[in-house]
């Protein structure tokens, strides 16, 4: 099968990493392509980065329809993650969702561990409807950019926070919630001693399963496909819709 | 004062219709301008054209940012209004909420009556966390762009609709949940016989009594002002914030 | 406009405070009366009191109905608030409900200032439906007709626990739980650094923008009309309702 | 032991039912007095008239303090329970929570059988935190007052709207949510088949118990009791707190 | 009356203490029998435990259908309360539960001290629906086993973390969370100065007060009473049922 | 690797059909091994049921110890997961669960169909977080072991069921309540136009996902290994824990 990865920040030293991890883990026969969109900012830390990302995630998906098996949206928040499941027919998954269920199957509560305090990221639990199993979301407090200066102090500020939201919160499961933690996991796993996930493969996992089952995105209400609608002063990308 | 109303729609006749709503319960001494972003679909119905929608609203609020004291969304789903409410410092309001928190007071339940079936308008009732205060969310089956083509029609669904609110959901309010009802409003009151709210003149009643109380949007955490951010491949437009 | 402010404590001192936060911030156009209740307790701090003093509203209410186009029930804790929107046609605001919801739109979480530690503040905010809007409730340690024998001390008690809920519980406003505080707003607004809001001008400026809008209670669920209905052993003050 | 149950409402002849109720079930040694308030209305339909009785409430069990072993509040509504009980150190017991805490035990979820519409039931039983228990609250539209007067009507609107109930809401026990209904209890569970509660019955059950156990109200947080206070325009009924 | 209590843990001295407590409080009329299971493990503290006592708990029951007017199941988390509940006409009530009601009428928030730290009892609140009444979960770190071999330890253990409930949590009243805890309640209550209530004997009064008021389990829904089911490979025991 | 599925249910038709649908879909090098408990009840449709199959099922998976990679437990009620989480390092999935967290990404609600009228089916949704997400349980009326005598009529019903869920409920995904519907997935999917899980083929997909990923179930709160424990007139099968 092919999975299509799109990384809605515009580095590309996180999208690399992001592809690193997903390779890493999937199976043999999985073909796994990595991609950003055309314009938008490096990474995603305030509503107005995410309102211009989800815009340019969304125009990179439509150039890429039809040609993969399923869809991974590679940021910890999910942006653009319920507009892209209303264009496409395939699964679209979102790192930060499919954490989060893999999460509820191997304990009962689990931490986030985030670059930067956001009083979002609570939001976004809820909105998936999981904020009965949330423990806490933890900050480890470097900004997206830089999670991959310096690997050792990112490494460090990450076991010490989950190591918090084990001890302090109840935290049975830590999940990365950022893909700019791609390839930390095991090591933070092997230091905590809880599992702890990267929702890059847990994505890429689901959507293998999901394929395998011949699954495909539900589309009779939420993610109905859109009809055609006029757009005015920009391109007529979305009148194939 | 001077009020920016922002339509995220960009439709012109639904720009000019909320321009007016607007004006006729605006106090003399209140300025109002209305605009709609430079691109974007012209009515927004799916979470594809929000996504478009969002950026595009953003944008447009970026070129005018320091000429007025307050800025009105005005679009029922309220979109962008975190991220605008971010770039600001004036207070920011969106019609959705401003129409839900007025309805709060004037009875116990509200329903909001929408174009179409949405799955996604109770999900932004439950991210304002009003969800307890609502009654039901109605459908009157119009599209947004069609409200406005024939106006008796759309005034008969909303009465017809409004009523069900009323008698069998147990609504003391209705909501108006689009800008394209502007106008509508004590038309339907009188035929239904409770308050109706049209959220662009909630939001700019809203808007002048936080200009005369010398409020401003808070700075602390969910809507502190973005850092600059590298932009890849797109205008340096939002390198000035 | 002719709005009526019932303060439903019986201290005078308090009475003419809130008074005097009305007008600062009123509208020329608008004429404020602050009354208080004939008989009941100075202050309200537990459950026998407020049901004394909700008694006393009401009757208040009772003889100056028809005389205004607003009435404001200015206590932190809403008393008698439902009981008074029943009686009545035009719109009836308490200053607590007021607060909390300016608060929702210039912040995503909001903290209560309150006198002294009381446990059923957080379920008044629960029964207008705003908990998840809940920052926190702090205690000012100070009773209620203690906050007006030292204002420097009240002040600085209120800037220090403001700065708790920002700093500790998340929160982006503050609102003061009493209408003992009244015109502290700005100061601890300065120190604090976020907005601070006196729910007797919230509620000023809600009924200003009602009334422009030409709003009424809504009379067909919660606050419809009492029938009238024999009373035994006390006046016939309801009679006429 | 004995019980004061002080009925809310004024009616004689309700006062006169509720005492027989309690009777009937009451063990040997149990001795019950059942009075109701000086002043205030009949019947209890509306926050205002709950108003009124919550004062009258108050005031009548001040004079009887220090005479009895509990207090029951014998309205469906459990009007003034709150501050009785911080006046108090004995045992106070609300009909409406004594009913839906038996019947928590007797079955998973509980309907509530109301005299007419009053969309202020539900929030009872949520302020009670019990909503998760509540299956429906059905009403039978007869007044109050007028439950006694046809008794044969008020056991067959019982009867019917405690079947649907059962069979459309999932209720497995009928809570009768007004002290007007006392002694229909058995004929009703008789018809429908399920057990039938007498909130009245279930609060002396509950204060017996409790009695035996030698238990008191807490007296550290929500229902300590209130300090002294000044009250103006009115008797000094409640400075001896 | 004659009420059947069953321990689901086999350790007799705990079997005992169980029922020198319920004794200790029941009327002079009410006859106490006190059983345990035939195997099982001698204490409950994992989900493990819980299955097999379950079974075994379920089993003793059987024996002893038709022979007493009123079960209680002796241990704090209530294992196998629905499944007998399933299978018995007459009251079923679980020390969990009765305690947790009990202690809703003599305070607003409960908190419950617990032998070993354990995620699985908010879930035990959470899905009696009582949730919003729980203050906190307190454990005293001490196994069920050795609760009862250092009683002054246990005491003090008891003391100090129902002191923490009572002053850092809101605690109102304190439940005993494990049966091995009985006989402690009057002395923790005298030094930490709230109710505190002992399960067993909650339950003992509630199921006193249900059947002088004539009260048996609802058998409509979710505690409808077995069909007859092909067993394989284990005795017939339940094929009369 | 090898997966171990356990049907808690001793229906030996059940069993097989459970494995044939779980090796329709697992990939070429996962092997399939599908047991039952020695012994219980033929399906399980009420808590006395599952308490014999709980215990049945821990004893089963006792003897099964480090034999395989993962555990499936086939039964829609999940009875047992948490007990055997807690037994075991690798990971343990039960097919509710699994479907839930599957349909949670392919839609925002879902419906289960189940055999019979049960009110603990929302309770299960409940306990494992995902309430937000559910539309609603809609019955079949067909007894577990009729499920499979007359496979026209269970599919038939299936899709009634299923399609009702979809347009009166707002369903997007279906998901089989029951390993007895096993292999009726993909003939409902055609007839009602959205994806229909079968748990057990999730929770295989889910077992090899977590399995590539080296995932173990968290052993630090919630799922922690039991100490060893003395046990009273039954197997010392537990004593090797």
């Amino acid at each position: 099968m092919k999975i299509l990865i799109i990384n809605p920040n515009t580095s590309d030293e996180m999208t690399r990493a992001i592809g690193e991890a997903a390779q890493r883990y999937a199976r043999q026969d999985t073909e796994i392509e990595t991609v950003r969109p055309d314009f938008g900012p490096r990474s995603l830390e305030n509503a107005v980065e995410v309102a211009v990302a989800t815009h340019a995630t969304v125009q990179k998906v439509m150039e890429r329809r039809g040609q993969q098996d399923a869809v991974v949206i590679a940021c910890g928040g999910d942006p653009g993650l319920y507009a892209v499941r209303q264009l496409l027919e395939e699964p679209v998954i979102g790192i930060g969702e499919a954490a989060y269920h893999f999460a509820c199957m191997l304990g009962y509560k689990f931490s986030i561990l985030i670059p930067l305090a956001d009083p979002t990221a609570e939001r976004l639990v809820s909105s998936h409807g999981l904020v009965h199993r949330l423990a806490s979301i933890r900050v480890v407090d470097i900004p997206v950019l830089e999670l991959e200066s310096d690997l050792e102090v990112t490494k460090q500020r990450l076991i010490a926070e989950g190591r918090r939201a084990v001890h302090e919160d109840g935290a049975e499961v830590l999940c990365l919630g950022c893909a700019g933690m791609a390839l930390m996991d095991k090591a933070v796993e092997e230091a905590v001693g809880v599992p702890v996930l990267d929702g890059t493969v847990c994505a890429v996992k689901m959507a293998e399963g999901m394929y395998d089952y011949g699954l495909k995105t539900s589309k009779v209400a939420a993610f109905k496909r859109p009809d055609s609608k006029e757009y005015v002063g920009c391109s007529d990308l979305y009148d194939n819709v």
